[in-house]
């Protein structure tokens, strides 16, 4: 099966805004087995915009189409996909039932403007939007099946879920479909991937695959079955098998962040924690907080960028920075007990490194971060190389994220 | 002149990555004239992309390709543009000659794979890469200007503005273009069009205009002439002009950051810094320290998330934050002269506010964010209303923008 995406909006294709539509759904559409060759955006212009889906539907056998389904005078998806399919645009009744409620649910009135958006080509099947009004459209056209879904991210992400993939997945074998994604930090793809041999096998149900972005390696598992249930249960089986086999690399699913499954172990095991950063330079305490709630475990945070600040803010000896370097072991494991001394948090965690681009040595190259962790029994560091290749951005995006990792497996114990 | 951009790559069409080149060189055409009207994106498939090719040059004026340059068996878009012109590939010396020089260059060995890229359709003119050894390409086919550049960010844009922009400028009036963009922050895109009214009547050369984004102003000049000393001319006119007319409220040009603009007085004036955050979480040492060389300036920061450390740390008297609140103009006061005071920086800045999504009340609502700057004279406070409907992250981002711009406004007196 092939498929082309059509991204409808004229602040795309100006350049004014940045499609991740296409992006995302040729990547969902992939985990159900349907190659996406072909991403077309085009503006709000009717006859251009027709033309655009007629050719496509000529020349793909799955179509599917984001924006232009919205209210307004330049939403004109639903009239080309008329004129693409040769069908008139009658209203649907159940259409504008579920946009009146949605509009009921928010206790605001209901717009005349919004009675267009039940307008659907003859012939096509409509379908529920729960967080907007523009409901999405289906139909099958020729020997194509096209989709039509709104362009706002979150509505058309959740509908493309309930509709279109949990359909084409169950198209594409008779059977229902189940997703899900786990993702692990701290070991490299070809690591995990020999772990789960056997599970990535071609062919294999559920399938399973890996990828991996800036650091992050995610395990992509599709479960088939006769029914939701049974597809349930085996995706279920196989999320406890990768999750046994890979024990505490795993850090999460879906859409988790690094900090996300850090402030989960923190509230739930009721323990504080306090940041010394240097190179990255605030980075740790910024994630650490970028969570709704973060002032339940996050105390405090330093970034003693300067030696004077490590020594004056933490307590790290003057004569031992001159001995052994502002990047070394020693200050790394100072930082962070001196930083939990300070502030009576019940971890803290420090990061001492050369981010570069410039200031490293054959010694100690660009990329070289050590990270230390203190509680209550003492300190550990452990020294990392993230590279010299890689840019100052993400020589400390790498050692924040690892930062984090290491605290996250502490509150494992 | 109507345009169509394809972009070429496997891993664009699987969503593997996101493509922002299309909607950059859609946005720089439209400010040469040029209204972009179609983004196509096709794997590393040589007959889909020469037909794609093909048929773009029937339909469209111009055409720009990007990506699949590269000197990998999976680079194709030289072969699909021979065959999409009905032209044989032929060996370039020049452009074999410029891949050469870049590699000694780096004082690499020249490797033989990347001599096919000095492979050009018969009749394509090469475009120089100067950070790259793929050459672009741009030939005309029937009434179609064809250019294809390199997928890579930077050598496109690079390659864009010296060739393709450029001309094409020049093409469509005859004349010399040159352009530049001027970055504001601080106050509205209505405050600033009211300023610049004058300067942009439709029409005008330059032309002028400003688009926002993020909370950051860009104004957008185009200036022609017969020749590109007068084209230069009349844009430093005009860039003046506008510089005068907003003040302090410029505070770059073209990918300038607030952090770029606070390093570079910091480091012309000889003055350190160092941060008091709470709500922005760390968010503005992380920017402040983001620049290489940042340890000349930036001394350390606090995080000071708890009310206790807000008077561990800076000295913020406890029956302060029990009678006016973490949140208040006192607080953010005393955070800042603490700061500056145990740190010795020449300058502090201080934040404390509401980022959400909850803790807000009607006094003291969601978005609610006061910051603070001391020096040798003493400390100032303003306060601010985010709004409470911005998410969180954005809150924070706005909170730390405001910061940076205050230090900035301070650095220039």
């Amino acid at each position: 099966m092939r498929a082309c995406i059509i991204s409808v909006g004229t602040e795309l294709v100006t350049g004014q805004c940045l499609d991740t539509n296409a992006a995302w759904l040729s990547e969902q559409l992939a985990s159900v087995g349907v190659e996406v060759t072909e991403h077309v955006t085009v503006g709000d212009q009717l006859q251009h915009l027709a033309a655009t889906i007629r050719q496509c539907i000529d020349r793909f056998d799955l179509v599917v189409a984001t924006g232009g389904l919205g209210p307004t005078r330049d939403d004109l998806t639903r009239e080309a996909l008329a004129q693409a399919i040769g069908q008139p645009l009658v209203e649907n009744e159940e259409a504008l039932r579920n946009i009146k409620v949605y509009f009921q649910r928010l206790q605001r009135p209901f717009i005349d403007a919004n009675r267009m958006q039940a307008l659907v080509p003859e012939g096509c099947s409509i379908i529920l939007n729960r967080r907007g009004t523009a409901p999405g459209l289906s139909c099958q056209s020729q020997n194509c099946l096209v989709y039509v879904l709104p362009g706002v991210p979150a509505e058309m992400k959740a509908m493309a879920e309930e509709s279109l993939l949990r359909q084409l997945g169950a198209r594409a074998t008779g059977q229902a479909i189940r997703m899900a994604s786990v993702l692990c930090y701290g070991k490299s793809e070809a690591w995990i991937g020999e772990l789960l041999e056997d599970l990535m096998t071609p062919g294999r149900n559920p399938s399973v695959g890996t990828t991996a972005k800036d650091a992050i390696i995610t395990i992509r598992m599709v479960a088939r079955a006769i029914n939701p249930p049974k597809a349930q249960q085996l995706l279920d089986a196989d999320i406890a098998e990768v999750r046994s086999r890979l024990g505490k690399v795993v850090f999460g699913q879906g859409g988790d962040t690094l900090q996300d499954a850090v402030a989960r172990l923190l509230m739930e095991k009721h323990r504080t924690v306090a940041t010394a950063e240097s190179c990255t330079g605030g980075l740790i305490a910024n994630r650490l907080t970028d969570i709704p709630g973060s002032s339940t475990y996050f105390l405090q945070g330093f970034v003693t960028y300067s030696n004077q600040a490590k020594s004056d803010r933490l307590g790290v000896p003057a004569e031992l920075i001159e001995r052994d370097g502002a990047v070394s072991e020693a200050v790394a494991h100072a930082m962070a007990e001196g930083c939990r001394k300070v502030t009576n948090a019940d971890l803290a965690v420090s990061v001492t490194g050369i981010a570069g681009p410039s200031g490293g040595t054959t010694e100690k190259p660009v990329g070289l971060v050590y990270i230390g962790l203190a509680d209550d029994h003492g300190g550990t560091v452990k020294r990392f190389l993230f590279g010299e290749q890689l840019p100052r951005r993400e020589i400390r995006d790498r050692a924040a994220k690892t930062a984090l990792n290491l605290l996250r497996i502490h509150l494992l114990h």
